[in-house]
């Protein structure tokens, strides 16, 4: 028999651990609550299990919460820490109640163990399969590094980098107050009137003290008053997670791209995937929408992808977008299916589709005559941070709409659930609307039903979603993205999406060259980690203004670390082609570099690349894939066929493949 | 200016409060939770107005839970506890989290305090007008009395009369434990093993201990180990209610059973109308529903009925009956409506609509292909606690629900949100379908739907709501209430409605006799409170077994109290004709009593009425009224007009009246 594991209601850990997460957010001792719905986890679960023992068994149950066990609905009460069951078939039933935790219950005996066979309730459904895992849900274990500064001022501290954990003060001498200024910037940590953390700590006289709040910084400076502070440390802490995405190529500003943003977003990959360090810490919908895709071909860790998912739609009744904001809530749609694609976890769609359905019939409530979703009192368009007109329809939140109809559609027809005919007809009839009313054969999808500057957004989505023929999709790339004459994008969040648009549209070298240029210029300016938002023609300390505070924009963003995803995706051009890999694509594409090598995981294993002028080197996985790529000296291979313009497609069947070029 | 009150979210104190009622039922050491769903309050609240000030001004802001103040939306940073609000027109925006009480915050200044024109919301719907107070919504305020036993026996003690608290032990001597077998009957305390309520407590050498939890008892047992106990008292908890309602007559035993219901009644109502205080302590709908009833008779405390009400229907989503009980969710509708008949506070309605439509519209969801309210699996039929054949469609449960859809008739009429003709039609539609579907001119309503015993219920309801003209009314009334040869009622709890549905039928000095017959049945065994169950041919401790348990019955419950309600309505006469008592009515009935006299509250005071044979006194309320009553000797006064049958009739407008008889 398995191991007895701990099990719990589905869906509460998430809850429970996101009011934690959501909460930690002060600003200069002030408390920054957010500002969507903040739900609870149930207190009083009920779990059971109908059991068939031969013989009578003593059990030991442990629980999170105070606990009533009935057989056969008779109360029990323990002997000696057991309780007996006796042999026969019985009707197992185990109240827990905690009010401040996730109720859970552990349960070992010789035949009867808690596993995912038991069931679960609040007192308001149908029984529940639970959740399980090896722990009690009470929280994330994360792993702690003690890291000394590189280089000390006066009473200034530079860590080298970017990182994150509770400081350490050691060598304390006299009783009085430090104070700690946190800076990602120098500047920052020398503002003592602008830095956005700062901690006052009171010394009593012991020699060392350990911050009980986790900060963000590269730098500090201590003030202190009363007290003498010699040694300063600090205690990183970080998710443990598998480094199994790898990249390097010949070109050695993109490698140290690559690893800055592997950084990045893992500093950001913590109970959830948040947004920067820094400042919020928040599970924000549409920055752990590009989260989840960076991690699919970086740490692959499903357990954070759920965790957010869960998280991000709270409890039923589904009232208010997610974080308030209307693209957010499209956003889940599209990387819960990303996910599916990704893992090939069908379970998990299943678990949640109820929740989807209950989703898309609040978006559908709150369409407006013409069928289109705009923003209703209360909801926030946010698309970008950028200076633009978001009144009347706009059409990019149309297009995103379309895609979750899409994805309705499919996963009608996968879980069986809801009506697959309906949301079929709606997308057909969406795709058909916006095509009809946003199109222009000049700019290509327009921004919005008035009078409007163009943006690039409408096109960006409606070509990352394959929503566009060949001739439209040329006018969108040539007209709206590569245009320089309209709004640029300006923040590393929508150069995800308008790069992926464009590796989508075959230009990848123009995607390398933007890359190499836009995060290869924070790292010119000395960046250690990507930030929330970077614009060239700033200029010094301008760079670390945001929100109207000099030390405001977070250096530390997770959708900063977007090459993961390009790179992976449109460079080692690894995809699933059929959910979880089961069948796969690798796209090489090494441009105007020497060379290429990296690995990308999946469900079956990490997929092997090598790729220069004078070999590929693939080491697959077991499921079939095919791969394509591009060499100017024409090949006769009998296994690699030519496709045209110098392109050359191989089967790929899960052994090891050496191709000479 | 009024002065600051303390505000929170509206309805979330009473979810955080139930929590913590229902949460206290334990036996024998277990905990028992309540089998239907608990919610919780929102953790993160936002309190919000627009203010306009002609001069700067200082505020203090206390809270419950971490507060972020933001003014037009710039957070603000206290100076020596206090916040400037600049002059002008101001967005006032305050964050308060709590991770386990009910955010809530005071604003003291001098233009701007805490009432009840702020608003709030907890980020997912539009703001609402917030609830306040005078003290933060942390807990019932109850009074403290200490009581001593009236009786000492070996370690053995008797206090009196049923009561509730804290056990005080004093002149303790020596280390050890002390085991307390608490007792509603002498032989449940003198029964360690059998005893409903037990605690051990562990003594560490100082000379007095009280007790935590507070417990129900008459008598307890003390069994000490390696300690003596010499002084034994209660610290008695009550709700310290007015005992506005009155009654006394000429039969003394009539008198000790008001006195001891009105006891009953009080020592169950706490935080909410509970059940009983020995075991459950929990919020029932359907025993609330009685104890509604019964407080305007006697006490007349809104918030009780308020909180109750509140509590039983949890946070939406609706997803299960209230308590899982089908005919427990339609008293609410029903308790909602009693509720604005005596009070007039057609704004809590108001504050409700929207979830009694959200819960009739689940009840509408869970038709069968008839139109009919049955159980699905995992609802709960109660009906009353007797012997009886449940399956299939009961035609009392459709009564009842008949009712609801009457009732949301009304209320849609009345606040005009929901659909009015939707419900008028399902109402007389459902009230044609009972009649053509289960009437039988023999045994009046059927039981069910298919061969079954016949019993009292459908009758009872049809008889308390109004929905039998004068024939059927009788065959109801001779066939089925009054016939000696089907099923007869056993709990107090359906005697309250059988005796209710004879009232409304003319029956009283039937009723009357009932009463002494029943109520004084208990009394004459030694009640000193109402029971949960009362069967006269039981014997010595067979009266306090239920629940296949020696003392699982409890001896103090809400619904045996009904006699409050029953005089007060029908011997008293008074109800309210238009809601709120905007016009009244009393229909004075002294049956074979030689007086009766009494005072009944309202929310315009106490109406007062004495009644004998040889004159009427009554002291009015302000509005208007109409006064029934009969008379053997022909009277002959302007102001009394002859109804026939010896009966007459006089108009009450605000001035006392005396009538010679």
């Amino acid at each position: 028999m398995q191991p007895a594991q701990w099990i719990w209601y589905p869906g509460d850990y998430e809850i429970w651990l996101g009011e934690k997460m959501n909460t930690r957010r002060y600003y200069r001792g002030v408390i920054i609550p957010p500002f969507w719905r903040m739900d609870s986890n149930y207190k009083g679960i009920k779990f059971n299990k109908v059991v068939e023992l031969s013989e009578d068994e003593d059990i030991i149950i442990e629980s999170v919460g105070e606990l009533a066990f009935r057989i056969d609905n008779r109360y029990q009460f323990p002997k000696n820490g057991h309780y007996t069951v006796p042999k026969g078939k019985h009707y197992l039933f185990i109240d827990v109640y905690d009010p401040s935790n996730v109720p859970a219950i552990k349960i070992t005996g010789n035949q009867i163990n808690t596993d995912s066979s038991w069931n679960t309730h609040c007192g308001d459904t149908n029984n529940l399969p639970v959740e399980c895992g090896e722990t009690a849900p009470n929280g994330i274990r994360f792993e702690l590094q003690e890291l000394f500064p590189e280089t000390v001022g006066d009473h200034f501290y530079d860590f080298g980098k970017e990182t994150f954990g509770y400081i350490k003060l050691s060598g304390l001498q006299g009783k009085g107050t430090v104070k700690l200024c946190y800076g990602e910037s120098p500047e920052e940590a020398q503002s003592e009137e602008a830095c956005e953390k700062l901690d006052v700590i009171e010394i009593d006289g012991l020699p060392e003290y350990t911050h009980t709040k986790s900060v963000a910084l590269r730098y500090v400076k201590v003030l202190s008053d009363g007290v003498d502070v010699t040694g300063i440390s600090l205690l990183y802490e970080y998710l443990p997670v598998e480094y199994r995405g790898t990249f390097h190529c010949s070109n050695e500003k993109l490698n140290q791209i690559w690893e800055t943003a592997r950084y990045t977003l893992h500093l950001n990959t913590r109970e959830f995937f948040i947004d920067g360090i820094k400042r919020d810490r928040w599970v924000w919908g549409g920055d752990a929408y590009q989260s989840y895709l960076m991690n699919y071909y970086t740490f692959f860790d499903q357990d954070v992808s759920k965790r957010t998912l869960i998280y991000n739609i709270g409890k039923a009744p589904f009232t208010k977008h997610i974080n308030t904001i209307l693209d957010y809530t499209f956003y889940w749609f599209i990387s819960l299916y990303d996910y599916y694609c990704y893992t090939g976890d069908i379970s998990f769609v299943n678990k949640y589709m109820d929740r989807a359905l209950e989703i898309i019939g609040y978006c559908l409530s709150r369409r407006d005559d013409n069928g289109y979703m705009n923003s209703r009192p209360g909801d926030w368009v946010f698309l970008d941070w950028a200076d633009m007109d978001k009144s009347g329809v706009l059409c990019a939140e149309q297009v995103l709409f379309c895609r979750c109809l899409e994805i309705m559609s499919i996963f009608t027809r996968l879980t069986g659930k809801g009506d697959v005919e309906f949301f079929d007809s709606l997308y057909q009839e969406q795709r058909k609307k916006i095509d009809r009313d946003f199109w222009d054969d000049k700019e290509g999808y327009k921004h919005c039903d008035h009078a409007h500057k163009p943006t690039k957004y409408a096109n960006i989505f409606s070509l990352m979603y394959d929503y566009l023929d060949g001739n439209k999709r040329k006018i969108a790339v040539e007209n709206s993205l590569k245009n320089k004459d309209i709004m640029q994008i300006t923040t590393p969040y929508a150069r995800f999406y308008e790069l992926d648009a464009l590796c989508k549209s075959g230009e990848k070298q123009y995607v390398l060259d933007e890359i190499l240029d836009y995060w290869g210029g924070m790292l010119d300016l000395g960046a250690t980690t990507f930030w929330e938002e970077y614009k060239k023609d700033l200029s010094g300390t301008e760079h670390y203004a945001m929100y109207d505070r000099p030390f405001g924009k977070s250096l530390c963003h997770a959708w900063g670390a977007s090459p993961l995803y390009l790179i992976g995706k449109y460079f080692l051009g690894v995809k699933p082609i059929l959910a979880g890999y089961e069948r796969y694509e690798i796209d090489l594409f090494k441009g105007d570099l020497a060379f290429i090598e990296g690995s990308v995981p999946t469900p079956y294993g990490d997929i092997e690349i090598f790729y220069d002028d004078t070999q590929i080197k693939i080491k697959p996985i077991q499921t079939k894939g095919i791969l394509r790529f591009e060499t100017k000296n024409p090949i006769h291979i009998a296994s690699c066929k030519s496709i045209g313009n110098n392109r050359y497609e191989a089967e790929l069947n899960g052994k090891e493949l050496v191709i000479p070029l």
